[in-house]
Parts: C-alpha cells; sequence; structure tokens
C-alpha cells in the first residue's frame, strides 16, 4: 500500500455545479481517489455556485492528475487550477542574504562601506585572525558538493542539487543560528574540488560537504582537513555516524546492554558505513562485522579499496564469512545503510535476543520496519513515519554551532563522540523507551546540547 | 587641513571629577582637541559624579588616542574606554543568510527538504532553466575578488577584502533588492580564477568581479563573457564608466555642449579608464586623449600592453602628444581615474571655457575640488563630502536588478549605455545644475529607473 505525504501536497482549484455537488462531496470525492485531505477553502460563493480550494496530501507526482480525471469524469466538478505546493515553496528559492547593518545615512555608509571599512580591511591585513572576529567568518559555513550523490537521486548535477543544499542552509539556520551558503560545483574533478573548496575557505569559518559519491569523498575530505585550517565535515559520513551512535548508545540503554559485548553488523560499506564503523569503535565496540553486497569484509578477503582493506583489518575479530543473512545469525545489532529490502523477516528472527535493527535506506528500508519489529526489541529507520527516526538534522546545526563558537579549526573523533553522547542525553532517562531512542528533530534543546558539549571538546583539546 | 569625518567615529567613556568637570567641559575639551562632537550621552548620575559618553568624528586612527591624552593631561577627566564606532559595526560580519521558508512543522520540512525536494531537483535535471525559477539563482549574484586591488588599499588578500565585499553585498540588497554573496579567493591565478568562477557558476544569476587587479582582470571579465551564460560585469570598469557617463552627459547639459563636438582628456588607463574610453565611444565621443603616466597614447607610440595597443589605435584623432598637462590645453572634459594631485589650477585654467572636471582619485583628486572649481563649469569627485559624488552604488544595484528580471545571459555596451542614461535622467530639468548632475546615493529611484532601462534593453536585444 502507498502513503500520501505532504511532499506531495497539492491544491485543487474546483468550481462546483450548484444544487449538483457540495463542498462535501468534493471532499469525499478527493478522499475516494485515494488523497488525504487536509483542507477545505471555500474561496467564493455567489448565486453561480461555489469556488473550493480543496489542499490534499498525494501518494506520488501523477496522483494529482489522476485526482482530476476521476472529478472530471464523475461530473458537476470544473476542475480550475491544481497547484502542487512543494513547488510553490520553492520558486524563488528558499535563502536570502539579509544586511545586518543599516545602511540609510551618509554616516552608516561611511562605516559599514567607504571610508571606515578601510580600516577594518586593514586590521585584518595586519590579524588575520581578526577576520574571525569582524566578517561573516564568524558564523558562516560553506555547504559544498558536486551533485553525485544527492539524496536518493544520485548524479544530478550541481544546479539540480541546489533545492537541497538551501534546505539544508535553512535548516542550519533554523536549529543551529548557523548562516550556510550553498557551494554546488560544476565539478567532478577531485583535485578541482580540493582546489577551489582552499581557494574559497578566506570567506568561511567551517565547510560542510555534502552528497559527494564515494570513494571521491573520502579523498577531498582527507586532504581538505589537512589543507585547511577550518573545521571540514562530510555529513553523509560523521553526521549520519554521530546520529546512529546516539541512537545505539540509548538503544544499548532499553536492552541492558553494553556496546563493548554487542556483536554488530553493518551493511553498506560507502561514506555513511565506513565512518559508522569508526565512531562506534571509537565508543568502545569490538565486534562489528562489516557487509558489502558480496558478504562479509574479513581479514582473508582480497579487497582493493583502500577503505576496505582498511575494514578488513580493523573490524571482524571472529573471522565471519558469507552472507549478510550468515552473519546475522546471534547478531545483536544490525546497522543498515545500504539499499532497500535486503533482508526478510527470517533474517530479524535468526538474531539474539532483545537484538536492534537500525534499517536506514531511504526511502524503503533493508527490511520493512514493522516486520523487523515483530523479532527486533528496538526498531529505527530514517523515514519519518515510523518511530526513532535517524536525521543528520539532529547533528550537524549544534555541531556546526558549537565548532564556530569555539573557533575550532579542526574535527576531532572525541568531538564527534561527544556530539553522539548529547544527542542521546537529551533523552531523559523518564522518557527512553523502545519507541524513542532518539528526541524529535524539532526539539529545540538538542543543538544548544549538541554544541555545548562540542565547544566544549574543542576548549579541553586545545588546552 | 584634515577632516573629521563618521569613518572616524569613536565613543569615549568619561567619568567627571564632581565640582570640577561638567559634560560641557568635556565637549570643548574634545572639540579643542580637534574632534566634532556629534553626541553626548550621561550614562550615570550619582552623587560620586557623572559618567558620560562623548561620539565624535575623528580625523585619523590614531586621533581618539591624542584625545584621550590631551584629556588626562587637562585633568578631572578619568577616560575609562575608547570604542571604535566603525569596528562595532562590523563586528561578527554585515550578513546573515535567511530562510525564506517556515521549518516548524513536520510537514514543512517535507516539502522543503525531504522527501518533497526530491520532486525539484528532478524538475530542474530535467529543465536546466528551471534553476532560474525554482531556485535562489533566480536573484542571486556573486561578488568575486582575488583581494589585489581594494579600494586605495591594494593588495591586501582575500580575508582582508572581506569586509568590502560583505559592504558591497549589503548595497545590492539596500538599493537593488538583490541577494549578493562574497565570493574571496585565495589565489591570484587567472586560470585559476576563471574556472573557480565558472564552478561556482550553478548557484548564480550573475557574477560582480570586485577589485581585481589590471591586467587580469580584463582576461578574467573576457573569458567568463565568453564561457558562461549569466552576466559578468567588472564594476571598477563599467560599473564606474556608466555613473561616469551619466554625469558627462548631464555635464554636457549644462554647459550646452555635444559629446560629438567635446576634446575630452581622460588620465588613467587601467581597469577605469578603459572602460571609460570605450563606453564614451560608444555615446558618440570621438575626440578622446587617454594619458597615462608617460603621457597621452598616440598612434606612432610604441606599446607593450595589448590595452594601450587598443587605445592608440582607436582615440587621440588628432595625435596629442606630450604630458597630461599639455593634453588638457583648450580640452573641454578631463576625466580622471589615477593617483591624488597630479595636476595644479593652473592646468585647470588652461582648459577651454566651460570646462567639466571629473578629478575621481580617492581619497584626495586629481586636481583639489575647490582649486579645480575656480575655473571649471562643472567639478565632480569620488568624495562625499563634495557636490557631485561619482559613486558605482549609482549603477550596480539596479544594473543587476533588471539584468536578474530579465534572465539575461549576457552584457552588452548598448545596455550600459541604457544604464547610463536611466541615471542621468533621474537628475530632472528643474533640478539639473552645475552642482547636481547625479542623483544622491540615496534616491529611491535611482536603481528601479536603471533596472527598467536595463531590462527593456535586454528584452530589445533579445528580439
Amino acid at each position: 500500500m502507498t502513503h500520501t505525504s505532504p511532499g506531495y501536497s497539492v491544491t485543487l482549484r474546483v468550481g462546483l455545479t450548484p444544487g449538483q455537488r457540495t463542498a462535501s462531496d468534493l471532499a469525499a470525492a478527493v478522499a475516494d481517489a485515494g488523497a488525504s485531505v487536509t483542507a477545505l477553502d471555500v474561496t467564493e460563493s455567489t448565486p453561480d455556485g461555489l469556488v473550493v480550494d480543496v489542499t490534499c496530501d498525494t501518494t506520488d507526482e501523477n496522483h494529482a492528475e489522476r485526482i482530476r480525471e476521476s472529478l472530471v469524469s464523475a461530473g458537476g466538478y470544473d476542475v480550475r487550477k491544481v497547484s502542487d505546493r512543494t513547488f510553490l515553496m520553492h520558486i524563488g528559492g528558499k535563502l536570502s542574504v539579509e544586511p545586518k547593518v543599516e545602511l540609510r545615512t551618509r554616516d552608516d555608509l561611511s562605516r559599514a562601506y567607504t571610508p571606515g571599512v578601510a580600516r577594518v580591511c586593514l586590521a585584518i591585513a595586519n590579524n588575520p585572525e581578526d577576520a574571525r572576529r569582524l566578517t561573516i567568518k564568524r558564523n558562516t559555513v560553506a555547504v559544498v558538493t558536486d551533485g553525485t550523490a544527492v539524496l536518493g537521486l544520485g548524479d544530478i548535477g550541481p544546479a539540480a542539487a541546489l533545492p537541497v543544499m538551501e534546505g539544508k542552509a535553512a535548516l542550519f539556520k533554523q536549529f543551529g543560528g548557523v548562516d550556510a551558503w550553498p557551494v554546488c560545483l560544476d565539478t567532478t574533478d577531485t583535485e578541482e574540488i580540493i582546489s577551489i573548496v582552499k581557494a574559497l575557505a578566506p570567506v568561511y569559518g567551517g565547510v560542510n560537504l555534502e552528497d559527494i559519491a564515494a570513494p571521491r569523498c573520502f579523498e577531498i575530505e582527507r586532504r581538505l582537513r589537512e589543507e585547511l585550517d577550518i573545521p571540514v565535515f562530510h555529513d553523509d559520513q560523521h553526521g549520519t555516524a554521530i546520529v546512529v551512535l546516539a541512537a545505539l548508545i540509548n538503544a544499548l540503554r532499553v536492552v541492558d546492554k553494553k556496546i563493548e559485548d554487542v556483536r554488530i553488523v553493518i551493511s553498506g560499506v560507502g561514506a555513511a558505513g565506513h565512518a559508522i564503523i569508526k565512531l562506534l569503535g571509537a565508543q568502545g565496540a569490538s565486534d562489528i562485522v562489516g557487509c558489502s553486497r558480496s558478504g562479509a569484509i574479513h581479514r582473508d578477503g582480497d579487497y582493493k579499496d583502500e577503505h576496505r582493506v582498511w575494514i578488513a583489518e580493523h573490524t571482524n575479530p571472529r573471522g565471519v564469512t558469507g552472507s549478510l543473512s550468515d552473519a546475522l545469525v546471534d547478531a545483536d545489532v544490525f546497522i543498515g545503510v545500504s539499499g532497500p529490502n535486503i533482508l526478510g523477516e527470517k533474517d530479524i528472527a535468526r538474531m539474539a535476543d532483545n537484538s536492534i535493527v537500525f534499517a536506514l535506506a531511504n526511502p524503503d528500508p533493508e527490511v520493512p520496519a514493522a516486520e523487523a519489529a515483530k523479532h527486533a526489541a528496538v526498531v529505527a529507520t530514517g523515514r519519518s513515519d515510523f518511530p526513532n527516526q535517524i536525521n543528520n538534522v539532529l547533528a550537524f546545526p549544534g555541531l556546526f554551532r558549537g565548532l564556530l563558537d569555539a573557533s575550532a579549526h579542526k574535527i576531532s573523533t572525541p568531538l564527534l563522540v561527544a556530539a553522539a553522547r548529547a544527542i542521546a542525553d537529551s533523552v531523559g532517562p523518564g522518557e527512553l523507551n523502545a519507541s524513542y531512542i532518539v528526541p524529535s528533530v524539532f526539539d529545540a534543546d538538542v543543538a544548544p546540547a549538541v554544541a555545548d558539549a562540542v565547544r566544549r571538546t574543542v576548549e579541553e583539546e586545545r588546552r
């Protein structure tokens, strides 16, 4: 069964033939066509009849057209216009650049611009660190992509990736008070991306890499971290890893197991899987088995890719071989950052008692959440319509808020762990249960808690 | 004599010894030290005495310290704090990035971000021109610099240039409603700058090049215009040229001469001078002599630089040779975009009757404005403390407003001329006189008039 979603919300403007159709008829007809009606607004009421705006969530991009057709064939409805509310929200873009200073008078201009600004320029030329005090570098992060691994859409290019980066920037401001700016690069050359981000760095206090395909993303992040003096963070890797660790800390509390003791299986060894393996290791996990499409990665395997070689050398202490299903037998924790529907109910049944399943493939998880829930004690997904949504927005706004406030120059693993713990601890002992292992994305206390933990970690590391 | 400027405005917090010093004494003492007192605020009044904030414009960056010393040596004043109001205005930077959409509920998130945003991305992937409708590209301009020719400061680097670019972006928004974003590049390599701006282009509807040293700026602009499908504008060249042409159109109206008939001498053949020569030619000027430090550029000269070769071949029909002073004899118009104090009163006296002098070097013009005014009918400078300020802010906000509204792909010379005429015509016939040849930078009607002229020109050229 397909679900309706507010991501596919449309508004139909419909004229009703007087004496033949009522607004209630219309609402019923739209519901019969499979949509969820969310609002009914009469926009015109005259002796010649009613005009009604009916707003509804639909299931997919063609659903609105099917609704229109069913109204037309039912008769008595005059469908005048179909507006897609998602597209309406994006018209003209989702960000604006606003001056923080007024330029109403000559004196304002003399201070904000010439001649006064020259002194501010010279102060920075003489002491470059002053840029973090006297310019937007203080609070500004670049959201950098090449558009090659956007959402589930893949390589759609930099222009088509821009709506996502704008949305990301909006989340940065809303949840972290961070000024973020989209940098969508029309190149997929690793060296060129590195040199461009380095050249852009004077304006920014941090870099958030986003939706860049693996393995290019590893090299870009590694090099930028070496060569820049501002923190560089690949959200698809570390943002996901932070929230997964936070969720796992709390899930283990629910089932009363220790991270040192549990057997963990991870499906997917791309950008996210790789970062999750490292971060769980930093938190004390010792029995992790990473699985690619060809099964468990183990010490005796023959891997070309340096990242798989690293995984083979640093995980799987019991030398597990075989398929993902094989690896899952008696495992305590499954973490999927791979593809849809690769596991069935039986695979989950063969896990250890009180198992934990994070099936994060989006929109369709590795195993249907309802099936997993029959056998696992705790289930989480990437979806918003199931409990325990693993969503990066819990991490990145607070993380960069803390980095900027501390004028951080780099990002360390202890800092990522501190962020994860802060998210986990945002769920109070009285609130924690199998259906509530991570806070809501709208919980306004999370980002400040993460920021605080990050800032303290930076300050401790500086000592 | 040095002038005080609001660009050097400071606030001193001073405790007064009771029975010995009054607030009036303080104001007088600060004025005696050469400052212009603009405000006097009592912040504390107790039996133990007064604490007063005295705000004043000073003459230079060391003046505040001299004022402090003179108060201390006079006695009875306790100077507790000196705040520089210009620096205070710049703390934290002058721009913020604001979401135009609310993200308060799950439905908001579903439309602005995942899953709804995916449909918007796909629409752009299928039809790239949709980026101008569904993203910030619709209204966003990159303000690009390498920090090599900033104000009168020269090569101070990209970080130190940022306060100027932020100010420029603030002006773009204030006067043109344009979202502008600073791109301060940590490279001075021409090819690298070109390839970076090309790679950044998906996010932007236009590029404003700023404070890039000549001759690099010419090549960068030329290549970007060839290789990008969005308008590229080097403000130091064309912005200056537009406002100079606007001012000249009106100055010639004041003295009742025709541009086709007048003899024009231009001092300075860098970025600005070169663009002025071309634009005046496009408006019908036929007798222009360009002068460098080594004098008039003429057909028989030996020039290495391709831009001087072009000037030699396209100007100076009378074959004038010799120094700038020589070239000025009997000239109708002098336009200086060079350096301070290279001409004296006598040079202006030797120009034709009803001469026009635009001495635009900043902060000190080619000839003191007061001296020029003794002999010239119309005098303009780049300074705000003399009539007729030639200020690029009259051009660039309206220009880009029009370009964005017309979804322009390029910038033509007729478009620059149209912008200049719109600025000139913003001064009504009843307002026009020798002291008012350009509108005030705060005249809110100018940018819409320029935008309208630009948009109409783009639409005509498209037919």
